[in-house]
């Protein structure tokens, strides 16, 4: 979920002056019209010490129009609010319609730390995040505006900004040894905000976790996000009576943001697949000791899961040609023909089209102690689907929490979920496109609509950016595989599902 | 919650008949208009052992057209269903477009039993039971009717039910040891099932709690709001393209009923209020001993609470002249002034309209210690806002949740939450009025608005009955108080208020 944060984007001092001009007019310009249609609007700063929550509440004061913003901050409760029910603060904290509220540690903030001292239970912080839930919806079906951002730093990243802010005499108060103990248990900390961030994050009152190392890239952010979730709500509202709007569309983090504004153009520039090192091989001598280890490997390890009546569910996503096939191949010739399963997912069947599009899988779970190879998957619906249009923003959107779901429930009934996704380059696409298209028993493979889906190679990528933030978890993580050189990948593909049937046995 | 299905509702024989016919007609017609939109429909029958499930289910296949039927039992889990995680057997039972699906002991019996049997946690259930909310979500999110149904008997009808199904050869099969080891635990059962009805009625999957006593009456109900509930989603959605509807309207039981039907007007015949015993009074010799006990006991418990920090929220809904007031003065009297407050609530200030409707209540909870006493309430938004359509449908349907949530927290901050209805007759209410009307000191007190409110005296009436029957909990039950006299009314007032202090502390 958060390496996408992690993969160091930055804002020029140039770009940055450029756009801040532009962002200031619009953020004052939205904060007028949102005075007009009476939308109280609460945001929401959450994150990690050192990630620059309180630095961007001052930008933001800076940037907007004070008379239409409310700052809030909570600290240890005062014997006035610990008399009353804990909401009862943030209750009276609310904006009025027309303002925008700045939140910091606000209702988040105890629950998170009491289930990182353990002080709660996963049943009992889940129940904590409930009722939060519930709180943001209230407000939400009222018509507020709710935005949440999670500011993150790496473990790394985090003692390096402490370290700066405790040695600077007008930070140095802000370092304490709270700060420092917290940081100790960053571990537990962010297996915590995982959890949060999937159970609280909802179209009405998303989450969005910005990359908060580089301060002109995260001011940007969180402008940019704000101006585009008024600039939608204030559109739809304005076409209906004010203060009495029903259906307010999405503010989602999934709007196409505007092409132009820097942080569009970093993001694009910038994406989790970019990250990876694209050099991985392996020669053709160290291909094959290494595949008879690894096979030789899982299938004693499958042979134990078979036994105990562990079963893992392997998916492979990835570009045309980065070769599916093959690594699916290697897999199974090393597993016992009774124990697994190949689904190939390609369009639904009329059956399938009659429900929801999770029952085509769900219809496809093994029997206890089995392997299951999906080739392709549910995340068609956040990658094919919305890509192609094939499903709606709403319908594409919401999958991500519908998907969790599903593999929640898969590992918690001691299902290994292993995803991967196999990456190559755009050169190396067309390289094999081309081998495909001379070869006569590979030509088949290749259709009008592999070379169509080239053209749409930055939309993919975002969407494989945007599926990696949602979706990759503790307990089913994304797997990023480097797939240019055939043998590696392989290789790679076997060891991580042998490692994962390792870990569930 | 589940008093409004004990007061007795009948239907007579030739009533039934002439329904029925009708209504099988309206189901044939729903059905196949269904086929031709292609939604699916998931109807889910629970309720206590007796009441009327597998009758109903079996009436229903009789009613309408088996071929668009399908109906889904589940019993203990096979090997092959326990291989897989839970939710497997319920996800591939799901009918397809265009069918409805009758499903019975679904996926609330197993959380439901295993809290009944404290072999879930209270914690545990509300997880087991925020997984069905999110599943019944995503069925909804994708175009799925859900209906869920309980059928209720209180604890002798119950046993009454399951005696006379022993006895007769037919269905002696059908009672075991373990439906009368549940019977014996019925009380039990009832409150996890309050708490099961609570956290999981939503617009897109209502709950609908059906009197199982009369098995005409109960057999009309479940036909009527099921052909309702289709009716609704069909017009709404014919409008739109077919399959690919996006907002779908509220199908929650808060629909005007067709007025003509029977059950519409054997629910307008009967209501929660026809029940209370409106003859009980209190000479003016006896009230003054009771009043005199009844204020001296409140006062030293009062003085007990404020020393150990416990709050009481006494709030009054009534009909106008019901004697709120008399009754509210009758208990500050006998409080400490400093640990009391008594908050009419009337029109929303400016201040107040800017926010939410619940800011206003939250406003005023008091210090811990403290009394508060509310003349009119939150309740307000299920009563006149109702009644009078200052909130829409889809506010006032909402607020039942809401309120629900809010005074969860508040019990659960330990403060004592107690509500009173104060009931007059039609007959009552004219005397008073003209009482006032003579009296120069009280005249100001009516308004054309009273003569006005006495004209939607059936539609408050309904109002009452839904908000009974959804807010009556046990950690916040109404008291439904016959106020014809006031002697009686007032010493009623203030034993209830002692009680509940005398629980909480």
């Amino acid at each position: 979920m958060f390496e996408v944060a992690e993969i160091g984007r930055t804002v020029s001092k140039e770009q940055y002056d450029s756009e801040v001009a532009k962002l200031r007019w619009e953020l004052l310009d939205a904060q007028r019209r949102l005075e007009a249609a009476g939308l109280p609007v609460i945001v929401l700063f959450g994150g990690v010490d050192g990630a620059g929550k309180s630095e961007t509440v001052h930008l933001l004061n800076e940037w907007m129009d004070p008379r239409w913003l409310v700052n809030r901050a909570f600290e240890e409760p005062s014997q006035d609010e610990r008399e009353r029910p804990p909401f009862w603060r943030y209750w009276l904290a609310l904006p009025p319609r027309g303002r925008i509220g700045l939140f910091m540690s606000a209702w988040y903030s105890q629950p998170l730390l009491d289930r990182v001292a353990r002080e709660l239970s996963v049943d009992e912080f889940d129940t904590a995040l409930d009722r939060i839930a519930t709180f943001e919806r209230t407000l939400a079906d009222d018509g507020a505006v709710v935005l949440k951002f999670w500011m993150h730093l790496d473990r790394k990243a985090q003692k390096k900004r402490l370290t700066a802010l405790a040695k600077d005499p007008l930070t140095r108060w802000r370092v304490t040894k709270t700060q420092w103990s917290r940081w100790r248990r960053y571990d537990r900390f962010m297996a915590a905000t995982e959890r949060l961030i999937q159970r609280t994050s909802f179209a009405h009152a998303p989450w969005f976790i910005v990359d908060g190392t580089d301060e002109r890239y995260r001011s940007l952010v969180v402008g940019t996000e704000i101006h585009r979730a008024l600039y939608r709500v204030l559109e739809a509202g304005e076409a209906e009576a004010p203060k009495r709007r029903r259906h307010r569309p999405s503010t989602g983090p999934h709007a196409p943001a505007d092409a132009d504004s820097v942080v569009a153009r970093v993001d694009r520039d910038r994406s989790i697949l970019d990250t990876l090192d694209m050099s991985r091989s392996l020669s053709d001598e160290a291909f094959k000791t290494a595949l008879l280890k690894q096979q030789g490997r899982l299938n004693k390890l499958q042979r134990k899961a078979y036994e105990q009546g562990v079963s893992m569910i392997l998916l492979f996503e990835g570009w045309d040609a980065a070769g599916k096939g093959g690594a699916i191949r290697r897999v199974t010739s090393a597993l016992d023909p009774r124990a697994y399963r190949v689904v190939p997912v390609a369009a639904p069947t009329d059956e399938e089209r009659a429900r929801h599009y999770l029952w085509r899988f769900w219809r496809h779970l093994s029997r206890a102690g089995r392997v299951t190879l999906f080739d392709r998957s549910w995340y068609g619906r956040v990658l094919v689907e919305r890509v192609d249009g094939l499903a709606t923003e709403a319908e594409w959107s919401r999958a991500y929490a519908e998907i969790e779901d599903f593999e929640r429930q898969l590992t918690e009934h001691r299902i290994a979920v292993v995803k991967c996704w196999l990456h190559i380059t755009k050169e190396e696409q067309e390289k094999r496109f081309n081998e495909r298209a001379k070869s006569p028993y590979k030509s088949w493979k290749l259709t009008e609509d592999d070379w169509r889906n080239r053209e749409k190679w930055d939309a993919y990528e975002l969407a494989v950016n945007e599926m990696v933030a949602r979706t990759s978890t503790r307990h089913a993580p994304w797997h990023l595989i480097p797939a240019n050189d055939k043998n590696f990948t392989r290789v790679e593909v076997l060891r991580i599902a042998g490692d994962a049937l390792a870990r569930a046995l």
